[in-house]
């Protein structure tokens, strides 16, 4: 098998680099499948899934007696071969996410399956009432919109800027870049400021590894050990290894795991990285998500010398489809953020921005959010249960004080690739714990956010008896 | 001034290179203005002038009664040193850019001025009423929203599939991903369909030199010579250089010239590039702003083997605001680049993309577009006008068939950067020629499209009287 999978390779390989050289034009007939079976040593058959794969490919097609006869030979070229410039971990990471269906985001036509991992908040907590009331308001005072200024909308910026204020995060205006969520500013930041090389230091697990924005880029990821109070700070020294590392962390409600980091971690961490001259970047985008009582301060909060970079989002609070979420950190740095971003796209959707601003400066947003917590924690007490009911002799698991994630962590050996691939047979989505990490981990990561918990139970149930039959 | 510029330079590195080593940890008090001054052997001014950058920039405080302290040490040196990865040519062209406020996107607060070149629709060309309406429509039947399918929203790609297929271009909903305006397009195909090292043949002058986006991925832009039917097909086979070329054209109104490539030149084009095994870039988001009649048929359309990948785009048509674009292409390119654009920001706002498929789905778009080109044929008559009245003695331009660009010749010599520093010293924002091309050349980029045309005359005026005063 292994030798047959080489030789069609080979195969491909063979007619894309023909094709890709010129050698055989568009419109040219490639070889019969017999001379191509002769010249390769192998079966018809081996010849004929390679030449079914080019042409779902679009680059070869069969054409009523003139044989098979390639159709294009630059784009689609382009597209079917691997990513130019990426790494391995990076574009394969690519694809065992992709096949998974499992990223935010990704799930196209997937209506019908139980979500029992979506990082994302029901339909039913999105507040359409208020949302139709803002976008009228907004049709009603609608002034011509264009380009906006680079660090975006500047009425969005205040109301971000007073709101974190509030929350004890002093920014301001002019030290917020408005993008178009969270994940954009992991990019603006990697494209900006890092350097192919660098280390980004990290909690293990962490949604990061789920990513290519660092890896594609060069950089390597460096995993740290979690425990109930978050990254352990000690740590970093030991594995901090040169000038041009960073670190990342997600100090609120910690995707995948849950955990809230302690205020004494907090200051414990910002200490560490202040001696090693560590740069953080702190993803704070569950903090509102907050069940049993507000969070301990951001590290941006406690830090006094710029060395917390802040991400903030209304993703995981009031619609990740408005795209907007923002970078605050010292000026010099979100200047030149801006000026990248300028350079990426224009600036966020002005539409968005002003739904924003809305939603944020007439209060609308806080109240909304006092409606996610109380739902949240309905869900929690709900998902616990169930997890007691189904779960207790087969994993272990974390009560989170906010945010949605469970990490579950089996307790049975089984084999994950057909759980997984059971699961979904089954119409079950699960986010399998390896996409976190770069091995394989048995955990699964479990959203109470998402789906109804009537489906939650049935999907909980209906895992307890895959896993019953596979262990 | 060479050898104190260089010092100076050497001052603030050593100064750096401190900081970021740690031997100068944050709070910690800089050596005098004396010591530094004989450590480098120059006047204590030097000194002081790059303390005061250093203090600018963020990394330095000045502390009644302690002397200069280091304030941070992180984030912000990394934002203050050259951007990592990027080559030289890339970030000076962003510094000169940025500088002179002359890119889409860039102007903060330049209402004051007069916009003689800003690549945007003006504001009383904004379809106000029609905005709110359709805003109203969408917020009267407001479903919640979260991520996007990865291609976009499935009925606004449905309505721009419809949209260009009456327009000639025959492209499937499945063809076509949404993006948040062309820009990010090139982003996308530059970072997941080309090479380091590859070749972008393009229009010269062209838009593109004016960009970051495939210069910073290490690509090297090649001009070619273009005539009165547009870009010189003749041209590329003599500089082709190797099978990781691809060509970048804007054929329809080209920016910055305003050329209108021929139906002719188009065939010759596509029929060189298929002979190469060329990959294209068509830009085509000028397209609709024709005045003189409808355009040749789009590469896309004549292109039968998916040579061409198509840039759309609302933003010159109805609003940048909105930043939705669209790529066309063959599917298999376009699942890939759908995968880059998930990863790199999770889709375009919902709410964009949503108002856009309203407006075209409703007919709205194809009304509109009546009324703007209504518009620039009124400005396009007034501003040949003007510029007969005042320039005629001084420069050469074209008439352009549609959009809103002029591409104005000068005839004397004088010294360019002194007359754009003057213009905006008089509150005249110019668009030099030397942004689209990597030659200091003769030429300013106007536009008829912005500016009221009482304004627009205004300046013209203005910068009659400065080339003559510094001829």
């Amino acid at each position: 098998m292994v030798q047959n999978q080489a030789k069609y390779e080979k195969v491909i390989n063979y007619i894309k680099e023909n094709i890709l050289k010129g050698d055989w034009p568009i419109g040219s007939k490639i070889p019969s499948q017999r001379k191509l079976a002769e010249l390769f040593g192998v079966n018809r058959s081996t010849i004929v899934t390679a030449l079914e794969e080019l042409k779902a490919d679009g680059l070869l097609e069969g054409v009523m007696g003139k044989g098979t006869i390639v159709v294009n030979n630059t784009w689609t070229l382009l597209a079917t071969s691997p990513p130019p410039d990426w790494n391995e971990t990076a574009s394969s990471n690519l694809t065992k996410a992709t096949q998974l269906g499992s990223v935010e985001g990704s799930e196209e036509h997937q209506d019908h399956f139980i979500q029992l991992s979506k990082g994302e908040l029901a339909q039913d907590i999105f507040p359409t009432d208020h949302m139709q009331q803002v976008m009228m308001r907004l049709a009603g005072s609608l002034e011509p919109f264009g380009y906006e200024e680079p660090k975006g909308f500047l009425p969005l910026r205040e109301a971000i800027s007073e709101y974190m204020n509030r929350q004890g995060t002093e920014v301001s205006p002019s030290s917020i870049l408005i993008v178009s969520g969270a994940l954009q500013g992991l990019q603006l930041i990697s494209a900006g400021l890092l350097y192919r090389g660098s280390t980004i230091l990290l909690e293990k697990p962490s949604y990061l590894y789920s990513l290519q924005v660092f890896q594609s880029a060069g950089m390597k990821l460096l995993g740290l050990p979690m425990d109930d109070q978050g990254m352990n700070a000690a740590a970093i020294k030991k594995h901090y290894e040169n000038e041009q590392s960073i670190l990342y962390t997600i100090p609120c409600f910690h995707n995948p795991t849950g955990i809230l980091m302690t205020e004494e971690r907090r200051r414990e961490l910002l200490n560490v990285c202040e001696q090693l001259r560590l740069p953080i970047i702190e993803d704070d985008i569950y903090r509102e998500l907050w069940i049993d009582g507000p969070p301990p301060p951001s590290l941006k909060s406690l830090d006094q010398h710029g060395h917390v970079l802040y991400l903030g989002s209304l993703s995981k609070t009031l619609s990740p489809g408005l795209r907007i979420g923002w970078i605050a950190g010292p000026e010099q740095v979100i200047d030149r953020l801006a000026d990248i971003k300028r350079q990426t796209d224009y600036g966020s959707s002005s539409l968005s921005q002003r739904v924003a601003a809305e939603w944020i400066s007439s209060g609308l947003y806080e109240n909304h959010l006092s409606f996610v917590r109380e739902q949240l924690e309905k869900r929690r007490t709900k998902a616990m249960q169930i997890l007691d009911d189904y779960m207790k002799d087969l994993a272990e698991w974390n009560v989170p004080a906010g945010g949605f994630l469970i990490w579950l962590k089996l307790k049975v050996k089984i084999p994950y690739k057909e759980l997984y691939s059971k699961a979904y047979q089954q119409g079950i989505l699960l986010n399998p714990g390896s996409i976190y990490t770069e091995e394989s981990v048995p955990a699964i990561r479990l959203s109470y956010g998402y789906a109804s918990m009537e489906d939650f139970e049935k999907g909980i149930k209906q895992l307890r008896e895959i896993i019953l039959k596979n262990r």
